[in-house]
Order: C-alpha cells, then sequence, then structure tokens
C-alpha cells in the first residue's frame, strides 16, 4: 500500500461526503473543487488525511457563514475562525460547513438521523454529528451552549467531547450565551478526539493519543432529573455503571443539592443571549423565530440582580462539584433522555446537560448499551475541570468496556 | 430653552467632531450624512442627546471595521456588535469609529493627544480617549487586554471605566486574549460612566445615576513596579491618598505577594493571542507588524503545561486578592508610568495596568493632581470583582475631592 497523493486524500474523503449527503443533508454548504484545492496545499501534520466539517456558526473566509437563520444568508467573513485554521495548520482537510440550528438554538436544519431517517440528529450541532455518524466526516466541529453537542452526539451513536469552558479558542464562533459557550468535537472515537485536542488546545499542533486509564472510582450520577430519563437512557446508564463496575467502584452520588441548576442555567442562559442577540433581536426580528424570540424576550424581562444572584450560585455550585472529584475520578450520566424524537417533535430536551453546561466540566459522550429498539443513546463522562487530558484517558478506557455501537443501516446498505 | 430636536441634536454632535478631527484624528470613519440618518429615527432613552465613538475593533453594519490592520481594509460586518445595539437602544447616536492600534495591541494609528499634540493618546483605544479628551463625542467605547483603556484614560485625563471581567457582552467585539478581554467605557466623567453602565450591563436600558459614597478605608498600593513610575505618577498617586486621606483612612498595602503578576499576564496573552489571531498569522502575516508577529511568536513558544500552570496560579492570585476587600473598600494605584509618551516612543508601558487584568477586578480610572509639567496623570481605583456599582459610587465622591482636569490648550483657543 502506497502513500496516499493529496488528490487520493481528497478524492476519498469528498467521496464519503457524496456517499450520504442527499440522504443526510449534513451540510449547509459543500465544495467539493475547494476542498481539492485546498488539498493540494495542505499542511503536513498530525491531521493529515481527516476531514473536518465545520459548525455553521463558525467562522469561514471560503464558505459563508450562517449561523441556521435568514439574517446570514450568504454572510461572508473575511477570516477563518481559530479553530478553522488550527486544524488546517495540523493537516486537517475542511470539507465544508454543517447544518447548525437557528444561532445554535432550537430551530431545526433539514438535517436527519443517520439511524432513522424520520429522527432527528439532535441540536444544535445537527450536521456535524450526522456526518460524523454516517462516516462522511472525521471530525465534527461543535459547540455547546446548554446540551448542543452532548445530545446530538447521544442520538447518533457517537463520540462527544466538551472540554472544560474556555480550552478552544473561541474567535470566530458566533456566540449565544458567553458564560456557557463551548467549543468541542464530534467524533466516531475517542482516539480522534484526542488527536483533535492536541491541536486545538494550543496555537501549535502537538500528535496525541490517548492512553486508557482505569480509574479508581466512578460516581453514578442518576441526578435530580432521572424523572424524566426515558427506558432507553435509564438502561444504559446502569448497565454502564454495572459494566464498568466489575473494573472500578461505582458509587451512587445523590446531586440533589444541584436540584436549581437546571433553572439557574436557564435565567443566564436567557438573559446573555439577549445581549448578545441584541442586533438581530432589535434590527431583524421578522426574520427570527418564535422559538428564540421567546428565549430573548424572556431574557429581557430578567432583571440585572436576578441575574447576578443566578451567577454567583453557580460559581458556589462549581466550587461545590469540585470536591466530588476528591473522591471519585470521574462521574458518569445520563446524556439525554432517551432516543432521538421524531423530527417533527424538535431536536429533543437538554435536560440532562444543563447542569454540566452550567458547571462548565469536561464532558465527553460515549455510545451506551442500546436496547431492543436498537437507536442509539449515549452516557457520559465528566471530569474536574481542567482535567482534559485525564479525561479523556478514562473515556478511551470506558470505550472499550460499552459495546460498540450498531452500524446505521443506510451505511450497510453500501456494503 | 426648547427641548432640541432630532436634527438639532445631531447638528450639535457632528458639529463637535468636526470641530477637531483635522487637528485629532481620532476616527477610522465617521460619516455626518449617516449620523443625520440616525438621528432621524434614533429610540428615545437615558442616552437621548448623547454621541458614541466605536473602538474599530467593535463590529458595525454601516461602517467597516479595520482592527487597526490592513488585513482588514473595507472590511464590513452584517451585523452591529451587541455594545452597540445596546447604546443605540437606550437613544445615543454612533457618530463614526474611532481609531485603534493594531488588532488593539501596539501599532499605534494616527491619533494625537488633545493636551499635546505630538504625544500619544496611549494605546490601543487611542481614538475614543483622545475624543472623548478634545469634547468630541461623550461616550467611547473601548476594551483592555493588558492597559488599552486605562493607560489612555491617564493619557488623556478622562474617566476610564473596565468594569469587572464579563460585565459588558463581548458579542462582535473582536478578541485578543480571552481570559482578559474587557468592554468599557471612557467618558469625560463618572456621571456619563454611570449612565452607560446601566445601558451596557443588560439587555434592556436602565436609567442610572451615580451616589457619592464616602469608603471607610483606602488601599494605597505603590505596587511592586514602584521604580518604574515616573515623578508625575509619584506626585498622582501620593496626592490623591493624601486628599482623600482627610475623609478616609487611607493605608499603605503591600503586594510583593503579586510580584510574579506580569509576567504571568504576558504568558497567559502571548498564548491567547496566539490562537485567536491563528488565521492572520497563518494566512496574512506579511500584513502585520513586527510588533505583533513578535508576540503570537512568543506564544507559539509557550507549551500548554506552561500556560495551564499560569492559568491556575492566577486563579490562586484572584482568591488572594479577593480577601484584600474585606479589609478596603477600594484600592487606589497608579494609572500609567507617567505623563504620555511622545508619539514616536509608542503608546506607553502597560505595566500598571497587568496585575489588575490579570485579576479581573473593575477599575475606575480619574485623572490626577497634575504637577509642573500640565499633562495629565491618572490614577485608578480598583473594587472587589462584581462591585462595580460600589465602585462606581466611590469614584463618584473621588473625583469630586480631586482637581479638576485641565482644559486641552487646543479647546481654550476656540473659547
Amino acid at each position: 500500500m502506497h502513500d496516499e497523493t493529496e488528490q487520493e486524500i481528497a478524492t476519498r474523503l469528498i467521496g464519503r461526503v457524496d456517499r450520504y449527503e442527499s440522504t443526510i443533508r449534513a451540510f449547509a454548504s459543500y465544495d467539493p473543487a475547494r476542498a481539492r484545492q485546498e488539498a493540494a496545499t495542505a499542511a503536513q501534520g498530525p491531521l493529515s488525511g481527516l476531514s473536518v466539517g465545520v459548525k455553521d456558526i463558525i467562522d469561514t473566509a471560503y464558505y459563508p457563514t450562517g449561523h441556521g437563520s435568514p439574517i446570514y444568508d450568504g454572510n461572508h467573513t473575511r477570516n477563518d475562525a481559530a479553530c478553522v485554521t488550527l486544524l488546517r495548520q495540523a493537516g486537517a482537510l475542511c470539507v465544508g460547513k454543517t447544518v447548525t440550528t437557528e444561532f445554535a438554538f432550537f430551530r431545526a436544519g433539514a438535517t436527519v438521523n443517520p439511524y432513522d431517517l424520520s429522527r432527528t440528529p439532535g441540536g444544535s450541532s445537527s450536521g456535524s454529528a450526522a456526518a460524523v455518524a454516517a462516516g462522511m466526516i472525521d471530525i465534527g466541529l461543535a459547540s455547546q451552549t446548554a446540551a448542543s453537542l452532548t445530545r446530538p452526539a447521544s442520538y447518533c451513536g457517537i463520540v462527544g467531547f466538551k472540554p472544560s469552558y474556555g480550552r478552544y479558542a473561541a474567535a470566530g464562533v458566533k456566540g449565544l450565551a458567553p458564560s456557557f459557550d463551548t467549543l468541542g468535537t464530534l467524533t466516531a472515537d475517542v482516539a480522534t478526539a484526542v488527536l483533535a485536542d492536541g491541536v486545538l488546545k494550543g496555537p501549535c499542533p502537538v500528535r496525541m493519543t490517548p492512553s486508557a486509564r482505569v480509574p479508581a472510582r466512578i460516581g453514578l450520577c442518576r441526578t435530580p432529573w432521572w424523572d424524566e430519563a426515558e427506558d432507553s437512557t435509564r438502561l444504559a446508564l446502569l448497565d454502564s455503571g454495572r459494566r464498568f463496575g466489575t473494573h472500578a467502584d461505582v458509587e451512587d452520588v445523590d446531586l440533589s443539592a444541584f436540584s436549581d441548576a437546571a433553572d439557574l442555567h436557564v435565567t443566564i442562559m436567557s438573559y446573555e443571549a439577549a445581549q448578545a442577540l441584541a442586533w438581530e433581536f432589535t434590527d431583524r426580528r421578522a426574520l427570527m423565530s418564535q422559538q428564540i424570540v421567546g428565549l430573548l424576550e424572556a431574557g429581557r424581562a430578567i432583571g440585572y440582580e436576578t441575574y447576578r444572584a443566578a451567577l454567583t450560585r453557580a460559581a458556589a455550585l462549581r466550587e461545590r462539584i469540585d470536591t466530588l472529584f476528591d473522591r471519585y475520578d470521574v462521574l458518569l450520566a445520563p446524556a439525554a433522555p432517551g432516543v432521538a424524537p421524531k423530527r417533527e417533535q424538535g431536536t429533543g430536551s437538554p435536560i440532562f446537560s444543563r447542569l454540566w453546561t452550567l458547571l462548565r466540566l469536561p464532558t465527553v459522550t460515549l455510545p451506551g448499551p442500546v436496547g431492543d429498539g436498537g437507536l442509539p443513546v449515549g452516557v457520559q463522562l465528566l471530569g474536574r475541570i481542567g482535567s482534559d487530558e485525564d479525561l479523556l484517558n478514562v473515556a478511551a478506557w470506558a470505550e472499550a468496556i460499552l459495546p460498540a455501537r450498531p452500524v446505521p443501516a443506510i451505511c450497510r446498505q453500501g456494503e
């Protein structure tokens, strides 16, 4: 086997998109000719031969950046976002922009779930998640303000890595609520997430590989929202805990002290979104969905003192969770209430991520054990803030313990 | 006296710019016709009748946003930054974009200091500071990553308010180092800073007025960099302390435990800038100054572990400074090493702000007592993080204790 030439790489990577794009509709914009051009001048680095899809709230000089909103139809920025440059500098090939919900909130685009075309891939990082699940790209750039990375990872049976708040540079990424907005990745496995992490965490690419680590003690968190977990999620969490329990101590953790976290998250997110999208709300409101107008109106109704109090309480909860990590290497928690809902029902509930996003913890979503329905359901592992490398190493261990995710039927047909 | 009509307001505000712009060169772009158009549809609110100059790293839909760099010549964004919309929603009239140094770092634009046309107004918020000092605008939008707001306020004899980190929405503002980047205001007095604060801190404008508060105890900080303070700064600090001492307890505070803060600030800023400006460095380096290329190369030479260690140490220093505010209502410190340098010497040293920016504290710069040279020198008051309202109220008291700043000679000529 010979080394691939640049154009062979481009042909292979473009072919993976072409095979499923008419079915999955993961891309907001995609240009194979441009990908070939970029391949011809691509850098050599740890991501050589891998392709990237860029969530369409992230600036790119070549492709328009639409933010999932008609307000930004045909919007061209002069620059690439920092994360796009860092990935390209490491050799990755950017094959296009992936579909986002409107401003990374709720109104869905056209993307479908590769496991069931009638279901949502989840939002807001819809296109990146579906494209990874269908094997169209290697790395999906994604972001999370509530559950926008963890939830589509869970619904699409892939690995979602939302690092510690602030780990990846947000320059050139449209914000929604700066207290929470976090850039991350969607990949088919932990090793690829680690490769991307070595590139995205600093100005110069570093080649990284995971080193699987067995944790001594895992905290199993049903969370205060357990009543909202469907059977599929309950099975995934408890069965994962049992599997891990043959190698590590797994203990139930009571998070009732954190039960106000979801409301705090909503308060802070609404207030900050009403600031961040002030121009769109004031000057282009007729082009916004009722969903996002509702969010911004809710934010505008919150007084500054209420917002400040929520920030203060959130800081206290962050200190409190930190002490839990003196006892537990990682926490294990549900990633979403259940399997992906039907598309007409929306992009799913963020309830199982609001707490963790509020706390700014790094989280890795892994495909969990799957029940009779066959649709994927994720679980998430959470680490202490700043301990991203440790968490990824534990995730590499956990990934090997959990069953391999099923291959989507549409991908089996072509085999 | 009758209420001004919209067009009378516009005529008055435009006239203030026209009178000095050919001398001061505070604006990167300015269009009186546009200002008249905006005046015709201006909202009514707490800032009605006041004008705003927008630092040219802040997006505006009408004016190009040049970031002080030829890379962004004629760069038009679709949107206004959140802060611009919030100010306009409160009735302010945006009269143009004010000069910034290149990417808010060191390479200076054409703006001069109204007190001495051979001197720098300071950087990076050069145009906003000079325009306020010459009476051309009421509110200058400004930002600080090292000393970019405090230093020009000091050199131009005006009030600089850099709020607690994160208080004002950064959506649509070009970032340099996200751990520090903070939006703030330059104004002729504390009352105007408070008016603007009531508008910028939330999605809906609130009309605010300062309520002067006498502090019980003030901590006087020569700081570990006192050797770098020139006589003008020493006089300003110590004379301010004596004046305040007739009303409040003023005690010397030893900050030797913070002496590594300036180096930590440089490490974090360099590393993050090398990420934030990755696209410019990789794809447009030939259009960047040697100064900023040097910053980015320094950042690229820093390893991730060194950067992480600096973040951890910075967090510890933030906890430590917080305990000082159990004893002191506010701290009093130098705002810059001395008076504004000659333009050919650059935009001045940031040394007296690195510590405070690292600590993310709110700070108000006030014109201090002035020595024989007659050029302004500021002092800064610092408060506990999140106590911005209290700090502004103390600043309103301090402003009345300190001598009024001298009027610039070019403004006296026209009287």
